[in-house]
């Protein structure tokens, strides 16, 4: 019986809460609050909202997360990749900058946070498993590419607005006479600022004398450094006048309270988004859970975390927010800097809280420039290319799925590219499963055991042919099932018995029953006997099932060995008038 | 290299024809033909289309197979199932009845043909693989209630049209008063007629003196009969005036020549329908084609028979018909009427050539409830209510996906049937795998075999855990493979050494190597030995081209015996700070 406890994990972990966990949660909160801060407002301009929201998806969420997610060190939050899909789902529907376009971004949160719940009651967290690996990877590759290139016309100061690569690059073009040239230094000195932070920041601080550990805490906060000095320079410099775009007036105060549309029409057209937004963010997170997870012998519960992570996007969507997630990189940081228990996921969405009550004033003339380039430096990290390459040495089909996946990403878009691949790798593993391997064995002499006789030297009996075939029998090899045997009992005219040795037959579906029939009566009807051998214990419960022993004429051998020394005795049936 | 004869069969048989054989195919052409006549004009009527449409689908289509196919005994064209498809999709676009109708029914001819003859020439004939017995068996069902359900308004003398059983039903019951009673007896009489031809006539004759082969082949053309003893009475009895609907005008001459109309709108209106269309066509088509070969060890060449049913779809979209195929039914009374060659199909197009230049005006009187009634009863021999008793019994997912496909195209249409059939015997194929049997085995006492440890009594080594997978590995259950092995290592503590068992892994694929590579790393980091045995070749040959040994620190064993000897003896790994 599944207990309240199962469902709310912060009954078990919240009782053992003591004072050290609470030190190390509130050292991991306010790294994360200093990194989340800046990628939640750039985030939210990635989505196509005004950069507040990013705030407001940064604290109920995570308030709902800490209380009904088993991670202990997930940073729950918008991130990259899903906003670029909220971007390419509500930009069809709405105007950006409308409220229509703020409405539908949290109806798809409320649908997706729904969804996740849905799945996570109904434990039907294996449906994603049909997102395969080389997908994932080429997804989230061109999503990188491709929002680290919808930054570029902010880096320029000019319009780069797009849905696909060929998209901003025309948009790119056109604007590039407009540069603001101010706009431009600051954006390049951030991303070289952000690099090098990045790069020897922590070893300066070494150098001064402090220990690795902070060292590397401090080096982390690099990107709220950045904004720090970027708004510093603007407010200073008077750059606003020179044509540097900043965020603005940002509004002071708690999240508003705000209700989905559930209207047919925009749920009609948001459905398949939210679906394709719930199935990705999930993946991502519970990768990224399970790798932590991992690293501290403690365990997740995947259809938990769908519940966890559907309450967090339910939250998002009654607060003025859109679609989240749990974070690749912050959760890392979150792990390296000590967070123990869920309780550091309070502890940064109480940051925001005070980010979003009091700070943000200071907000006003922080060049969009510096965001772009934060995004820049965060989502660069996400392009994957050793991946492509190793998949494309291991197995061209898998990468021609991950390929194709990639490239309608980033030329079609994001939905048709997520969607492509995973009906490419469903065909294609259906497809090599089509024509599966087998083998004509014989006797590895002096043994029991039987093997491929074009691999090694072994002995066959004149009289009997024995195919092992390599793959469960279903109906997309049901066909090449009869076409094979049919056609390698046409090319030994001599054979009087042919054993179908089903070591690795994992099922027998009901069209490949009809093609084992259709086989034992053409054989039967040629002269021709037909036996089975090695036959799996559940397949075996599955034949007897059926009606196929009603003329099946054969022997069934428990093993190879048997089979040749009982057929090599036996002499073929006659062949039928 | 591919030949002119290897695409022009009739080069072959052509060469060696005897005046044995001509007697055979003479007598075949005349039994199919008087079966045919009726059948051409009735399944004309159920496609939406005049009834002469029926015959010119019966003579250039007919030519063109005997040319190209390869089959002896396939008996092609208008076929009750793919003109119930022609009239679901046609009637979507156009008014029966109006020129616009006709052209597209001759349009998805065309298209059919097009596609047929590309997978035939790309050899793409695999690709039908994708249809499983089942949903096939589910829409042919289906279909044949559907066509019969259709025909009860012909024999009311009521209009009783509708795409679905609900609709027909609605239709039938709104006009039930206006039952014409005379076309009701006239309908009635020839159903029984029909029944007692083909239940009694053969053993009639044989009780008059003649021998059992020709009684045969005589009451094989009931519905020829019918179609005279209806015509002459309604004729002589002037029951035209009483009410009963009859062919009328027939127009006489050589087929026309027609052109398809391939504007963009069209033809993307009709491509989905189209493709269908050749699928199932081709899967029925080639099903007879083989099961009649292998009666006379003759063997058909799949991707030919694409051709050679390409082309006959191309023929008749330019002779004003529709979409055509091999026939079940009378392919088989082709055979037993001793057809030995193409040619009885070309002596069958000239008998309807005949039949379109001379007889078409004695078609005047001839009562549609008598075509109907031959309609039924063909039609009523394609439900095969054992076919689903069968499959439940064998298995209940193949039985899902074939009686979804029937409930859909009873109550939703054909188009949508089919498709959610094939989806769903994919997906319910991918779930089956992603949930793989899996065993813990142990040795079967004083021998090297290997066993489940539930099912046999073994012996097993307390460090040592060996789990034996009964699937591939692939994306479907490569998360699977990482929480059951994560699992059961969690659940003995003991253990210091799992070996994966990999006997029935035919393939491992991107996403599982990256399974493997994860459970790699967290084994080795909790002190626990990872092990492969029993790997296949050429799965071991990808995992050689893969990064996978740089991280893996175990062994893999040629048999499970070696590893259990092997580790037996050997020490953990140290576990990982």
């Amino acid at each position: 019986m599944p207990s309240l406890r199962q469902y709310v994990p912060i009954l078990d972990w919240g009782r053992s809460y003591s004072r050290d966990d609470f030190g190390s949660d509130l050292m991991a909160a306010l790294i994360v609050t200093s990194i989340l801060i800046p990628q939640a407002l750039g985030y939210a301009l990635l989505a196509g909202l005004p950069p507040v929201s990013g705030i407001y998806a940064a604290i109920l969420p995570l308030l709902l997360y800490a209380l009904f997610g088993t991670s202990r060190a997930l940073a729950v939050g918008p991130v990259a990749v899903v906003s670029l899909m909220t971007a390419a789902a509500v930009g069809q529907i709405a105007e950006q900058g409308t409220a229509g376009y703020a409405t539908a971004a949290l109806t798809l949160a409320f649908l997706s946070g729904a969804m996740l719940l849905a799945m996570g009651v109904l434990r039907l967290g294996f449906l994603v498993n049909f997102l395969s690996h080389p997908v994932i990877a080429g997804f989230i590759s061109a999503a990188g590419l491709l929002i680290a290139a919808r930054q570029i016309g902010h880096l320029l100061g000019i319009s780069g607005e797009g849905d696909t690569l060929p998209e901003i690059a025309a948009t790119l073009w056109a604007h590039l006479p407009e540069t603001n040239p101010v706009t431009l230094v600051m954006g390049a000195a951030a991303t070289v600022f952000l690099y090098l932070v990045r790069g020897t920041m922590a070893r300066g601080l070494m150098a001064l004398g402090l220990p690795a550990r902070p060292a590397a805490m401090i080096a982390k906060a690099g990107p709220l450094y950045a904004m720090v000095l970027a708004t510093l320079v603007t407010w200073g410099a008077g750059l606003e006048a020179e044509g540097v775009k900043v965020l603005g007036e940002v509004p002071q105060g708690l999240p508003p309270f705000t209700l989905p549309d559930l209207s047919a029409q925009l749920v009609g057209d948001l459905l398949l988004a939210a679906a394709l937004i719930s199935v990705v963010g999930f993946v991502e997170s519970v990768s990224v859970a399970q790798t932590l997870a991992a690293k501290r012998r403690q365990r997740i519960d995947p259809n938990q975390e769908l519940i966890g992570l559907g309450a967090a996007n339910l939250g998002a969507s009654v607060t003025g927010a859109f679609p989240v997630t749990g974070g690749f990189a912050r959760s890392f940081i979150n792990f390296d800097a000590g967070a123990a228990t869920p309780a550091a996921g309070i502890l940064t969405a109480f940051g925001l809280l005070v980010g979003a009550l009091a700070l943000t004033p200071l907000l006003y003339f922080l060049p969009k420039a510096a965001l772009a380039a934060t995004i820049i430096v965060a989502v660069l990290g996400l392009v994957d290319l050793a991946a492509f390459r190793r998949v494309w040495r291991y197995s061209r089909a898998d990468f021609a799925a991950m390929a194709a996946t990639a490239a309608l990403v980033l030329t079609v878009g994001v939905k048709t590219g997520i969607m492509v691949g995973v009906l490419l790798s469903i065909l294609l593993y259906l497809w090599r499963t089509s024509r599966p391997h087998y083998a004509i064995v014989g006797r590895v002499p002096g043994s029991e055991h039987f093997r491929n006789i074009d691999r090694h030297s072994v002995e066959t009996h004149p009289d009997i042919l024995t195919l092992r075939v390599d793959e469960s029998l279903y109906f997309a090899n049901a066909r090449f099932l009869e076409d094979m045997i049919l056609a390698e009992v046409a090319a030994h005219p001599e054979v009087r018995h042919v054993v179908l040795m089903c070591p690795a037959v994992n099922m027998i579906d009901a069209s490949a029953l009809e093609s084992l029939e259709a086989i034992v009566a053409r054989l039967d009807s040629a002269g021709v006997g037909f036996h089975l051998s090695e036959v799996k214990g559940p397949v075996m419960d599955a034949l007897k099932r059926s009606e196929f022993f009603d003329h099946f004429k054969g022997r069934v051998f428990l093993s190879q060995h048997e089979a040749t020394v009982t057929l090599g005795q036996t002499p073929a049936p006659a062949a039928r008038p």
